[in-house]
């Protein structure tokens, strides 16, 4: 396989996809969004560009022989009036604009359209590092009681129906009560409010009640912005006294599974993988 | 009219009922749920009762003429193993401890329809104090520009997506971004959550942009929480740099309209009455 080009956003899932392309032999590119990459991309053969910066990425990617490409990490809305941008960009720049207008995931597929315009193959993380993937049922130690997998089923729902307007992502469900609902604050700040909120209606560390579910937007096509567990969501979840978190299989991501799997076993916590597609 | 029994949960809307109604030349009792309802629902005739003392609940209401009940105010879920309760009450629990495992909705309707067994009859806001319901269109001075109609008609089928699964009222939409939905945290802190996330994707005082909609769930009959607006809201709004707040016209209470629509009309906020029924 030639040099795996990746375009990293935010997040710790860009050097988790590159990790995993290099452990299976792989070799890879990483371009850095500016303002939004983590300086952990340094790790990997990488270079920096704006988002507004077209022409740059594309001979950058040309460069570094990248025939597949694929977007790690969120990226946030841009201020498109203060984006740093070359002659390509700035032809790029207004179909960018309107799709942003439609929402985040517009955004990143307009992206991703663009480079396959000009002659690169988008892939998805499913393809590139599967091994990143969530699998299906139990993942630690412990698993849903029949309240937790009841609170699963709603969040489920909860989650498919906030995605289905492009929202978000996840939600948090305790003893049939949506407690949280995630938009453009991010998961860690939602599990963060779900713990402060009334002792009766949540769980706490000494008694831990609700779930953290995740899962890929319906109007997203899992090239761009995968679900991603990590080690701080699920110290996040156990600090709100959660009882587990529940991920779509095969469509979510967990990066430092090691690390997450053992935090989660040591808190007492369950992560479960349910089915691909559930509603 | 006899008197009209209200059982006052939180909020600003049990007094603005009981005052509405006197105005209008009629009489109240106020039952105010311990733990729940504000001090100035000592403004009425009123007494005090735990949410699990539905004996004496009924003994007062039955004590003060009232033939008409309304629940206005919202009822945090009890902790119904802590719950102050008489005998009345214990052959009710396990019904509305049913109920509340099915949502809040569901745990306002079983009360409602306990008191509707006992022979009173339920009435909405609509029917008690029709003056609180806020009108269609524009309610201040300002009105909707073409960006904050769109954001609103997104707003709209955010909330209506929320209402089904009866997680919350409420939504904040950007330039087409949602922002924050509303679950347990109740609008207040959503709001405040939308005042801090990053600037480029938010309006601000000096610029303002974005729509607070907030709309009956359609899981609610509107006998029982009917969203409300006070000028707390508008303070709110006003801070977190949004452009307005849109309601659902004829489903959705202004308190304190006077003042609310002076604080809206002196931050520059329009208020608007989006009609009954809009998807």
């Amino acid at each position: 396989m030639n040099t795996l080009g990746i375009i990293a956003g935010s997040g710790l899932l860009p050097g988790a996809v590159a990790q995993s392309v290099q452990s299976g032999g792989g070799n890879v590119f990483v371009v850095g969004l500016r303002g939004a990459a983590d300086e952990q991309i340094g790790r990997f053969p990488h270079a920096w560009a704006s988002l507004g910066e077209a022409g740059k990425m594309l001979r950058l990617l040309r460069e570094n022989q990248c025939r597949h490409v694929l977007f790690a990490g969120r990226v946030a809305r841009p201020g498109f009036s203060e984006l740093k941008t070359d002659s390509k960009g700035i032809l790029l720049l207004p179909r960018v604009v309107a799709a942003a207008s439609r929402g985040d995931d517009a955004l990143l597929r307009s992206l991703s359209d663009i480079l396959a315009e000009e002659g690169f193959l988008p892939v998805g993380i499913a393809e590139a590092a599967p091994a990143l993937l969530a699998a299906e049922g139990k993942l630690g130690h412990y698993k849903p009681d029949s309240e937790s997998a009841r609170d699963m089923a709603l969040g489920i729902k909860a989650v498919r129906a906030l995605g289905t307007l492009d929202i978000g992502q996840a939600a948090i469900v305790c003893a049939g009560l949506v407690l949280a609902v995630e938009a453009a604050e991010g998961t860690d700040a939602m599990i963060a409010r779900a713990g402060v909120l009334p002792e009766n209606i949540r769980g706490t560390p000494e008694k831990r009640r609700g779930v953290l579910v995740k899962a890929l937007k319906p109007t997203q096509d899992g090239k761009t912005d995968l679900p991603v567990i990590g080690v701080q969501t699920v110290e996040n979840a156990a600090r709100a006294g959660l009882a587990g978190i529940a991920v779509e299989a095969g469509r979510s991501v967990i990066v430092e599974r090691q690390q997450v799997l053992e935090t989660a076993n040591d808190a007492g916590l369950f992560l479960f993988g349910f089915p691909k597609g559930a509603e």
